[in-house]
């Protein structure tokens, strides 16, 4: 269906960059076949390391012209296989566009290319006094990456996600035409929201080449509280409290002793607190520090009329990095527990999170595999790690679609969605269209197809 | 091209709906041919006062088969005709669908018909400990009026516009299929952002037929100060300070003497102070007097640092009431002081704002014809009517497109765009298409035609 590459195709690629750029064959690393999670595996017959808007115009309409499929990567951690070519092709990798073009102070707006670190741009941000609020786990995540999969991350609660925070963005289109969506403007009446589709897309619709960003003034003082719980219902239960009163929270994360083992293992730290089944960490922040010392004494005081045991100030920096490193490496360490996993990032509604974490030992016990999970309690959406473990791979398999059939499906009762902030990729196809109606894939489908009708850009994804 | 509806329409409509919900030719009372502005003008041949999802479904499924456009009108307080059945066909007014029908206190969400009227739905927030934050100026806009043009309005600054609190609608597709876009989760990466399509869309794609909505605890106090100064440019040039600034504005709106006088006038009430040719009127929010005062005492003197002339409280209930009902009334005072009028909504960046305003008292001289302003400045978003006064109908029409067409350029020069959120209409799709290139027009027509194929939704609106 798709051309078989050639010489002549790599040659048309280096004329468009440079031959050092343009990487065909055993060449490749094999890592370009996979994303973090290593499910979904195909190689790229070439993987070209792009530098420019103009470039990515020239490969894409070169491509289009002659049927070849293109798919963007970034840094590679995303974890339904949004980045992999599964029909072999062009895989345009984007970390070498990573120059923060302008900093904006007077609209409060930062322009980057796409293949700037989320770590980069947060560092960026705050050294010159301005916040980037989306903080997803995955600090080496590009920013085109986050925009792709419309990224949330822990201060989602106060802050919103991604999507809040892109202002513009210039995009290739499939055919190589190259357009701008938004501006350095706050509010836009001005026709459909092309946007916001491409926001969320997963590399589907448009290449994005740079994007203006949104900061926020940087908030003086940001102070968290580790509430352990006797039990996981009682923690959730509590954030539906949370979020009702007055106390402005930025994060609200809940985590479960056997997760925090783990992390402890993976990176040899101990956490400052590990007796409690079942804990909630809490983030506040302001311009003084008696107004956010006040919020959390608040805050603390609900908690414990809500059943938790403690709560633990999270306020010199060697507790904060404690802390706050092994919730970014819960992931990793769960990874690293087993042989083999695969995720589920269903959201739901915020007080069905506890039903929900309950329903998942429900589940675990009943096919008898492990399931841990943590997750962003304050916004509904859960990351859930079906552990492979010792199984063989007929067990695997049959295990871990039953599982995903049984978590999908409760996530649907409960009016859930697939997925908060991951996005569908090749791994979740099946259950997105489970879980809509046919009138909106279909409008989907029609959709991909008024973007890309030759189905060049990273086909087979999401829908 | 489309059907001229006759008596088997008639009482097809009537079947679906009931005989006396159903108006056509004289029985319609002639505002159904406009909105507020009243320049587009259009007698529907039959006006259907719908009341439920299922109704609409139907008109829809027999409209598409029958080749008869329907236009959607909740209030008719648009300014740029999206609610004129300019094809003749089907009026739907949704006023009839005014009922809330869950408040959701665990997930802070409220679920409504789309014609509850903006101020109902503020004060059954209210009432209920919560505040529903988007604030457009005209409070009698219905909500499925406001997503359609995706409404801003005076809290923007600090909560965003209407888009930023639909969390889940359902709407009906032009062949009369029901469907429901997100849902009552905060997080979503669960392919293509359908729901963002459809707000701003104007009744283009879909009929709004419910909608589930955020809300957010209610802040105890709120004050304004409002802030002379002795130019429009000093006034607006403070804005992106105040912006940077760690202050957390709702509301940073800016206004001309003029403009007050005229509102005086038409509300027969004093305003607290005229003697300024300028004002900035801020307003703060929070959960304690003492912190928002402070707050404010700190934004007074970054204004007087900046040329304020002074800073008046706005703490009393008399003197809120005062200013805020004048700001409110600025649009009416406008065309209560001329003939005729017709509008410019363009949105810049926010550090040009002044220039932009100052740009506009350089095209009333040039022109000779009156430019009244007020707007949004802390979202770069004004709001600028052209005056007919006495001119002649050749004059007029002369003039005023001068002026659009000087307007246009200038906020496209300057990295703006057409509309900030009163939306593109009938009225402004030429300057759109001027505004946006060509790649992106095409699409959006693509899209069109992917909800509409038979393009009988509100047709030759936006593009």
């Amino acid at each position: 269906m798709y051309k078989v590459m050639d010489n002549n195709d790599f040659d048309a690629l280096r004329l468009i960059t440079s031959p050092e750029r343009v990487l065909v064959g055993e060449e490749i690393n094999p890592d370009y076949a996979h994303d973090e999670l290593g499910g979904i595996s195909r190689m790229p017959e070439a993987l070209v390391r792009v530098l420019s808007t103009q470039e990515i115009s020239k490969i894409m309409a070169y491509a289009n012209e002659n049927n070849i499929p293109v798919a963007v990567r970034g840094s590679g951690t995303g974890l339904v296989g949004s980045c992999v070519s599964i029909h072999g092709g062009i895989v345009l990798e984007t970390t070498g566009m990573n120059k923060i073009l302008e900093l904006d102070e007077e609209n409060l707006t930062v322009t980057l290319q796409p293949g700037v670190l989320l770590m980069e741009l947060a560092a960026f941000a705050e050294e010159n006094g301005f916040l980037y609020p989306p903080d997803p786990g995955e600090k080496s995540a590009t920013i085109g990456g986050n925009i792709s999969t419309n990224a949330g991350g822990m201060r989602a609660v106060k802050y919103g996600t991604t999507r809040d925070y892109v202002r513009s963005l210039t995009v290739v289109l499939p055919d190589g035409t190259v357009t701008q969506l938004g501006g350095k403007v706050v509010k836009n009446s001005s026709g459909y929201d092309l946007k916001d589709l491409i926001i969320g897309s997963e590399g589907t619709l448009a290449v994005i080449t740079e994007a203006t960003m949104k900061l926020l003034p940087l908030p003086q003082v940001t102070i968290s509280l580790l509430v352990p719980f006797n039990d996981i219902e009682a923690a959730i239960n509590t954030v539906p409290k949370l979020i009702k009163s007055r106390y402005s929270l930025t994060a609200i994360e809940f985590m479960e002793r056997g997760t925090i083992l783990f992390s402890e293992d993976y990176l040899g730290k101990r956490f400052p607190d590990r007796k409690a089944p079942a804990y909630l960490l809490l983030t506040a922040d302001g311009n003084d520090r008696e107004t956010v010392d006040k919020e959390l004494y608040g805050v603390a005081e609900l908690c414990i009329e809500n059943g938790a045991v403690d709560a633990f100030f999270v306020d010199t920096e060697e507790r904060k990095s404690t802390v706050w490193s092994a919730r970014g490496a819960f992931l990793e360490a769960i990874k690293a527990s087993t042989t083999e996993m695969d995720e589920c990032d269903v959201v739901v509604p915020r007080n069905r999170v506890a039903e929900f974490v309950l329903y998942t030992h429900t589940v675990s016990e009943q096919l008898d595999i492990r399931i841990p999970s943590f997750g962003h309690a304050g916004d509904g959406n859960l990351h859930i790690y079906i552990c492979r473990d010792d199984l063989d791979e007929k067990q695997w398999h049959e295990k871990l679609s039953k599982a995903f059939e049984l978590l999908y499906e409760k996530a649907r009762a409960m009016g859930g969605l697939v997925s908060g902030e991951h996005g569908i990729g090749y791994a979740k196809r099946g259950y997105l269209a489970q879980s809509l109606d046919n009138a909106q894939l279909e409008i989907m489908r029609a959709i991909k197809k008024v973007f890309d009708p030759k189905n060049i850009l990273n086909p087979d994804k999401i829908i």
